[in-house]
This record gives C-alpha cells, structure tokens and sequence, in this order.
C-alpha cells in the first residue's frame, strides 16, 4: 500500500526538494500540490528540473484534505497554521517545514514571528521534529513542527555535549552558521541575486536571530538546564549545503572521553556519521542527502571542545527531514526513500 | 624621486598584487623580480592580467641588491631570510610577506616552520608588520615581517578590546575564520581545483594552526596579558576575501563604550574602517582594496562581543600591507599607492 | 576646469560602475543622481561597495538640467528619451546608455522596443556610441546613444573584416554570445538569482534578439553591404565579463593577411588590443577597465575566420564606453578616468 | 544474477563517477578498481564524496581480468589498450572511456593522440561508443570506445540533421561548446584552480581540435558524406555541464519539418528529449543524469538551425554512457542504474 499525500506550497525550493523526495518515494503517492500564484501552471514548468512530474499547481481552495493520509506544508511562516485545524479534523496528519509549530508557547511564537498563532491547542501537541532528538513524540504526533536548517545542526552537533554535561556550567556556546543561499528561499529579493552573493562573503543577523530561543528550548528539554547559546549566521556563495563550528567550553574531559559520548550518542541514528576525532567534514559530503556529519576537534592547552557539523539545509534542514518524520510517523523505516548519494563531484 | 624595488618571487597570487601595486606606486621604479622556476619568461607571459607590466623574470642569482632600495619578498616560507643578510648589506630594506620574521623567537619559529633559522640576529630586530599596531616599529627597521592574512584580521579585530581590557579575564576569545582560496596560494594542487572547491564549505586545520601563537604574541605585546585564542579556519568558494567572526567575553562594557573604545582606537587610521553599531560587513566591500572593516554586535541577555572583520587577504593580508610598511619606512604617506576602490559589483 | 556631470538612474549595475569611474575622473564633478524610487537615499546606504560616493539620490522632477554640461541616463529603455528634449533645450549634451538613442529609424525602434519614440527628431541626429568606429559623430552629437554590451564585442569584433571584405558575400556570419549575468540588470527577478544561475548555462532568446538588427545597421554604414547575422546569447554563472566567438566564412584569406588587417584597423585604437595570431583572450583580462581584446583563429582546411573578442560588459559594454563618449565630446583625451587594471587574480 | 566488473583508473572524476554509479547498479558487483599511484588505499579515504565504497585500490598487476566479465577503464589516454589483449583473453569485455579505441585507422590514431597503437587489430573491431547511433556495433563487441563528452553532444545534435540532408551541401557545420571544468580532469594543474577558473571564461584550443575529426568520421559513417566541421570549445566556471550550440545552414525546410526529423530520429531513445520547438535547455536539468536535452530554432529570415544541446559532461558524457553501453552489451536493459535525476536546484 501506498500513502496518499498532499503538499501546500510547491514554488519554493524546499517545496520542490519535497516534489523531488515525494515523487520516488516507494511508498507514496502524490495527490495534490498547491499554490495560490501558479494555480493552473504544470510543476514541471516551473521547475525546470522536475521534468519527470505530471501534476499541476492547484488553489488552495480547491484540494480535499480528507482525500489525503498526510499533508506536508513547504509553505511560508504563518500559512500552515491557517489550515492545521482543518487537516487535524479530516484525519490527516500535517507535517510543516515552516516555523509554525516549533515552539509550544503562542507568546514566544508570537514574539519571533509577529503573527497571533491561529490554532494554539494544536501548537501546544505538536512534536517538534529533529528525528534523532524527539523520535517518540514524532511517532505519535498529529502535527510535526520540523527544525529548521541551522536549528538542526546546531542542535544535533550540541545535544550529546549538553545531554552528558559536557559543557561547562554557565559558559556561553558559541555557533558560526554558515549556509548556501538557497537557505534564504526563492523569493525574487535584490540581495540574492547572483551578482550580490558570488564572489561576496557577509555575516547577517548577527544581533539577533529566532533560531537561537528555539535551539535553547530544545537543549532545555533534552539536559533539564538552560544554556546560553550565541549564534550569528553567514551567507555562503554557494547554493546548497550549511556548516555550522561550534565552540563548547568543556570541564576538561579527554578527546576519547568526548569522541566515545557523540559516537554512542548517535549510534542507533541512520543518518548522522561521527567522523573520526580530528576529521573536517565538508558540505559537498551530504549534498543531496539527508545525512550530517559531525568532527570533534580540541587545540592544545584549550578546553574549548570544536564540533564542525556539515548537512543539506534543503534535505536534512528542510524536505529530508520532513520526509524522515513522516516516515517515523507512519511506521515506515526511517531511511525509506531517503537513500541518495552525493555525485563524486 | 622613485625608490628603486626589487621583488623575490613573483609567480604567487600575493607577488602578482605586489607587482600589479607597485607597478602603479607613484614612487617607486621597479628594477627587477624574481623567480627560479619562470627565469627569462615575461611577467605577462605569466599573468595574463598584467599585460602592461614590461619586465621578465630574472635568476635571482642574477640580482644585485645593492642596486635598489627595498627588496619585497612574496617567496614561500624559508626563503627570504636565505638573502636577508645580503640584502641588508647591501644597503636595502627587506619587507618580507612570508613567516620568515614574524616571530621574535627563532626556536618558536623553528617548531612552527620547521625551518632552523637562517639569520637569528635580524629576526630580533625585525619589525611585526602591521602598521595600524606597530606603526614606529616599521619606520625604523631593515627587516619587516609583514603578518599574514588571517592573522592581521584577528588582531585588529582583537586589539581594542584586549588593550582596553574589555575582555574577561582568562575567557578563551574564539576566532572563527573564512578565507577565499586565493589565500592558499597558486600551486598546482588537487584541493584547489576549480572542481573541489565550488559548491563546498569546510574547515581545515581545526586543531592545530601557526597563526594563533604569531597573536597571542602580539596581543600580549599590546596589552601586557597573556590571551586565549582558539582560531578555526575555513575554505570559501570564492577567490579572494576573508571574513573573521570574533566572539570575546566581555565585563559588561555597554554597546556604547565598546563601539567608542573601537572608533578612538582606530580614529587615525587610513585603512580601518568602524561601521556604525550592528553594521554588516562583506568582504566585497574591501574587494581590491586595502581596507578593513569592522563591526560590533551584541545579543539580548548576553555579554559577548561579536567583532565582524573583512579584508581583502591579497591586499591588506598581503602585498596592500607590505606596500603600506614600505610607505611608512621610507616616510611616505601611508597611502600612497594605496588608493585602489572595489568594482561597484 | 572641470565638467558638471548629472546621472539619471544610479540604481543598477551600470549606472553603479558610472559612478564609481565619474568619481574617480580628474575633469568631473558629479552634480546629481537621481532615482523615483530611492530618492532621499544616500548612493552609499544603496551601494555598499561605494561608501566614498557622498551623494544623495534626488528625484527626477527636482533636478535641473541647465546646471550641469551633460546628462548620463543609466535608466531602462524609454526613460531617457523623456527627458532628452528638456536635456538638450538646457544646453547639456545626453550620453545614453539604454537603447532609446541607438536605431536611426522610430518604426525600427518601435518594433523592437515597443515603445513609440518620444523624440525622433533627436534620434534622427544622435550618434551612435562606439568611440572606435563613430568618432567623429559622437565629437559633435548633442545625444549619444551607446551601444550595449553584446552589440559593442561584435561590431568591434566585426568591422575590419565586412570593411575589409575579407567576409564571404551571402555568407551568414555567427556570432555566439557569453555574458556575465550582471548584464541582466539588478532587477529582482527569479531567473537571476545565485540558485538559479549558478552551476548552470544555457542559451536565450535564441529566436529573436534585438542586438541583431543593430548591429546589421551599424555593419551596413561601415561596409556598405547588408550582412546577415545569427547571433544566439548564453548566460554564464559569473558577474561580469562578455566573450563572443564570431565565426566569418572567408574568401580564402591568410591568416598573416587577416590578421594585418585587424590590426592596422585598431591601430589607434587605446582600447582595442589584437593579440598575436593564435590567442586565448579570458575575460579576466578586462575585468574592470575599458579595454577589448581580440584574438584571431583558422582550423586546418577551413576557410572559416574564428574571432575571439571579450569585454567587460559593464565597461565597455556600458558605462566605461559611456565615459569614453563623454572625453570625446568634451574634446578630453579618450582614455582620461578610464585607465583602471584588472586585479591580478 | 550479477555482472562482475573491474575498473582501472578510478583517482579522476570520470572514474568517481563510474564507481558511483556502478556501486548502485542492480546488476553489477564491483570486483576492483586499479590505481597505481594509490593502490593500498581505500576509495574513500581519496573520495569524501563516496563514503559508502568499501574497496581499496589495487595495483594493475595484482588483479585477475579472468574474474571479471567487464573492465571499464577511466585511465587517460594510451592506458587502457595497453590491457586490452589480455582482458579480451580472458574473456572479458573492455568498455573504455579514454580516446584509444575510437578511431578505426591506427594511423589516425597516432596523428592525434601521438601514441603508437598498441593493439590495431582489436581497433578495428572496436564498437564507437554512442548507443543512440550505434547500438547494434555495442551489443556485439568485444571494446567498446566510448565517445567522449563534446563529441557525444555535437554527434547527437547533429546526426538527424546530416541523416536526414537537412544542412546546405558544402556549408560548414559550426558547433560552439561550452564545458564545465570537471571535462580538463582531477589532474594538479594551475590551469583548473579555482582561482583561475571562477569569474573568467575563454576559448581554448580554438585552432585544432581532436575531437573535431572523431566526429566527422561518424557523421561520415552515419550520412555517407564528409561534412566540413568547426568547432571551437569554450571553459566554463562550473563544476559539471556542457552546452553546444550548433549552426546547421539548412536547405530552407521549415520549423515543422526539422523538428519532426529530430523527434521521430530519437523517438526510441530513453535518454534523449527533443524539447518544443523554441525551448531553452538548461545544463541544471541533466545534471546528475544520463540525459541529453536538445532545442531547435531559427531566426526571421534566415536558413541556418540552431541546435541547443546540453548533457552532462561526467554522465552522458563519460561514465553514464559507458554503463549504458554496458547495460546493451549485457542484453540488460538501457537505462538500469541510469535512473538518477536531478536535484531540484
């Protein structure tokens, strides 16, 4: 048997990750794809590189969400959350790449997004979907919130630290982000365009970000104790693909002592590879995948633990793991239909 | 009147700036270049972007040091302090851009480069080049070891805080940076192809680099304290550019007193620029230039200053700042030659 | 004495490249910019890598004509012809960079641009701007049209062979286009954008262009003969940089004669280099000044002359020729403000 | 049941992408892959890209042809015939990617690849390696020599045209080429470093061409005519991709005529589309894949036929065409492990 699934918002790049993921999908089939601006319009002409799906563009208005046994939302902030209600009560489950059901509380949502949360009863169920961090509550969960891509790394690159005491109490966690710009989506903005971004290196946001209250939350859940996490954001001249080095103040454990914790931490996870001790991932390794690989370095006479995190923001930070927690979701091995590899090159 | 130059090495990304740069010094005659391999072949045979530059490679057996007034080295590391001696007998000045006298310590030298020390007794005497922080130094020397690319960005990144004391005491200050790969310099090897390094990201050297202790030695010169520094650098798809994120645990000081002690600091400086508070830097900005720019954030609930630099590693990392040592020793206006601005896009 | 300079539409590409090289030119004082949308604006909040440039953006409505020596429009097609009679009836001369000054005919200007022309009589006298082979008309014009980017690396690379009639008659000369994307503006369009453009290439409009009949007009005038021309252009993932490969069928020429007679015809060219027989022209090599190199082939048993020409399209191929015009007009050496080199890598 | 296979040479790009793509072959088992500079170690210490391969390379003279039913070699030219008598004896088949079995005449050979042929009498039996156009030759050979990457793209965008008479009797063919520079090799050299390659683009070997002759004995051997033929290859700054733009002057059929002749001659053929008539291929839409894209159009007023092609310089071009031409020698069906697409962006 197959799953029938339906999709909300298809034009962006994390939308057409999810087309792409979908469609070859073994236990899948695609229902409906919607979107308000291209009502009409073939995926395949839009997408230049999806010659190979046969499905048109609908208005939201016009698909059926009883029709369906999931529905992925690729959709902007504050769209999801419009139609979650809706979905919940025809039997489906709502899986959402977008911020929307990432936090528990309406206020802090409210605060990073300025949006009044539409459906709060739904916010305060919904599992937040990091496969490897909260894999029960996905599996039982009606609406998934999924983590974002620097969310993601920064949060699977510093659990085991955290979850095992590693870091030392009150020391600040500091993570360099990095990301490819397809990060920043497909909206037609002058500061994405190829002459801004190639050849061109920036940090941005750097005083404050909505990532950073959502990673402190989850590392609250998983170690019982707040940390303080600073976090500043690069835009890389690259489409896909994001690094994140992070900085953890330890209490002096040993590099076998530290390497032993992250492999066991991870040991039962598909998709996360702990490199040996002292290796330097680099994105072009997972792009196009849904993997992360993490290195764990130390500099002589320095407690500073380094963990250089590598992943696809559009795979493993958006489409891959949606596709990952609706696997889990629906009793299906986790890997199925996530099995890609990079090209050598 | 013209200086009379003389370059060793010239078939390197950082010896053909130095070539393109003083070709166009209002005061300065070049007189040769150097280079074993490329003896007797035109410069513009080369360097197809230096077609104006009428001079051919010569032995540098073949050189007579006593004919100009300063020799520029731009040779790979141990090579320059084999003729500084001569060099210095002969009446000329030796700015070299290579590792060769940036230390005080020929045996730190020696565990850093390998190398034994050639000419011990210079090294003591050299002037650290970067005149924005040893400025009288550089008047004065025979020999100037000017400072590397990631290295010059740390510390003027670095020395306002660590010399006003904004930094907590015994707090690791973390240097995260990111280098275009021109900064790797322009041998023939498979990590730099076109193919390996469009479309990645990743550190290199994580757990060991020659760059942090050539900064702490500095910094503890400027401010009397011994530092922590962790630096890790990364490889950017791009040619030319470095962009340094700082992150320093301060006391408290408020955005205002650390923004000024930044501005004061760097008041008579022609090449540092200090953006206006949670300003963004991007390294097209300084993109041919030998500029510098900085800025400074700080997050809510959080007494880390992030300190954002840019520079261009070929100019201000490279052959921009030997040019300004020149000026500076030979009592020019530090700008001269200098005055070179970044393509609109 | 200098020359009051005002620009009409400082907001893209070119018009960005007008002001840094005005900037920078010893005979002009730049008096205004103006931009409906960006009035009240500072040029460096816009233009990040202008920061030197001090200078508001004006509304259009508010400047006044009569107060500068010459007008440069960098505004879209169908701008500058508003405002050309007000321009001219002030006493200023107009240097146009769009295509409202660039067809002799209104019906051909219409068909190709749409728009009815606003002022024929203006268009019936202008001359047509490239400096090389329409001097003497651009000395004594009132209003330039200058010619685009595509149409600069063809005519140039072009007319000594239809003026020498090395071409053979009835032949189809091909001409196939490469350019930067730069070229297509700064508009904030999907298709430009740094995931859309880069690790990609294909061709455009390759059906219809409107460079085509330009340039077999320009060809005609030079020549006397009507070529036919196919020209097919091809977006390259880089910024900047035009390289065009012409292929002329001969009428059996050698190669020492054709290679003669291109160089005799750009022997007082200060721009145009011929390089030796056999050349590889990159578009580095141009990158950034006002120069356009050109190399010449022929392959064993073929009679098909193979001419390599590239350009900085947003120099030569906009507003570099611009400020070329305006020297000549203003009886300046050709080359003053317009002596910049490439970086060196 | 599975096909065993050996690979020699797999340290360049071509040959990562044969053990990609052969490792997830339904039908394949990997028995070894030769290097001699690496043989010791593992394929994924050389290719971070290719975790998963869990095969050392081994020394050419430890490995045993008669174990194996296929030998791929993807070693440079001149190699693979050195092996190609004893894996034919040991009653393998050799599909190799290098030049050395594509041309029939031993001296034709030597006049452009300068080795002396070593095994003349397995060249003349040798199939020429695009299965579009010689599908039966590959079925029933013994060698296969693939064609190479601008070879395939130019052949098959030219092969409808030359069958069917479309091109002008007498006129020459012009095919204008664009590659990515992973089509120059892994090999160390200054040319292809990053440095070199982003943000420039040029001609290269615009005079003679090796691929130029391989072509014209197959649209010889396809049409029964010598067609006159130039082409001029181009270096894009891309990982991956070719573009070739063909100018066919025609005998004045019209647009219906020459687009049914292009779909009808590939109608059978799983990997190659025939795009509407007008369309714009993009390198992006086979990145990855087996697939060749072509476009057709034609300009007001003019008989010559544009050929728009794009392919994937590493797949269709290389790798992809050789288990294609494994898949038909083995009676497997074309496109098994061929089915990759690409991804979205």
């Amino acid at each position: 048997m197959t799953f029938k699934v339906g999709i909300i918002g298809g034009t962006g790049y994390g939308g057409a990750e999810l087309l792409r993921l979908l469609s070859s999908h073994p236990d899948v089939t695609l229902s409906f794809v919607t979107s308000r601006g291209e009502a009409g319009r073939g995926v395949n002409e839009l997408w230049s590189t999806l010659p190979y799906i046969d499905l048109q563009f609908q208005h939201p208005d016009d698909v059926d969400f009883s029709s369906v046994d999931v529905v992925f939302s690729a959709a902007p902030n504050g769209v999801a959350m419009q139609s979650a209600r809706e979905i919940v009560a025809a039997g489906a489950k709502l899986i959402d790449l977008s911020a929307d059901f990432r936090f528990k509380d309406k206020n802090e949502y409210k605060k990073w997004y300025k949006f009044e949360h539409a459906c709060p009863e739904l916010l305060v169920n919904a599992a937040y979907g990091i496969p490897e961090l909260f894999k029960e509550d996905i599996k039982s969960a009606s609406v998934i919130g999924c983590a974002g891509c620097y969310a993601t790394a920064m949060q699977i690159g510093t659990a085991p630290a955290v979850v095992h005491g590693l870091n030392r109490a009150g020391a600040t966690i500091i993570a360099d982000g990095k990301s490819g710009v397809s990060g920043a989506g497909r909206g037609a903005v002058v500061a994405n365009l190829y002459g801004e971004v190639s050849e061109n290196f920036r940090a941005y946001n750097a005083t404050a970000h909505r990532h950073g209250p959502e990673v402190e939350n989850s590392l609250f859940k998983l170690s019982g104790t707040r940390q303080k996490l600073v976090f500043v954001p690069h835009l890389l001249p690259m489409i896909r693909g994001i690094e994140t080095t992070i900085y953890i103040e330890s209490n002096g454990e040993s590099s076998d002592q530290i390497q032993k914790i992250y492999e066991d931490y991870y040991s039962q996870s598909a998709f996360v590879e702990v490199m040996p001790w002292g290796s330097h991932p680099e994105t072009r390794m997972v792009r196009g995948t849904n993997n992360i690989f993490i290195a764990l370095h130390q500099q002589e006479n320095s407690n500073t633990i380094i963990v250089l995190v590598v992943e696809d923001n559009l795979i493993k930070g958006a489409a891959g793991q949606a596709v990952q927690a609706f696997n889990l979701a629906f009793n299906l091995h986790e890997t199925r239909g996530l099995t890609g590899r990079p090209l050598a090159v």
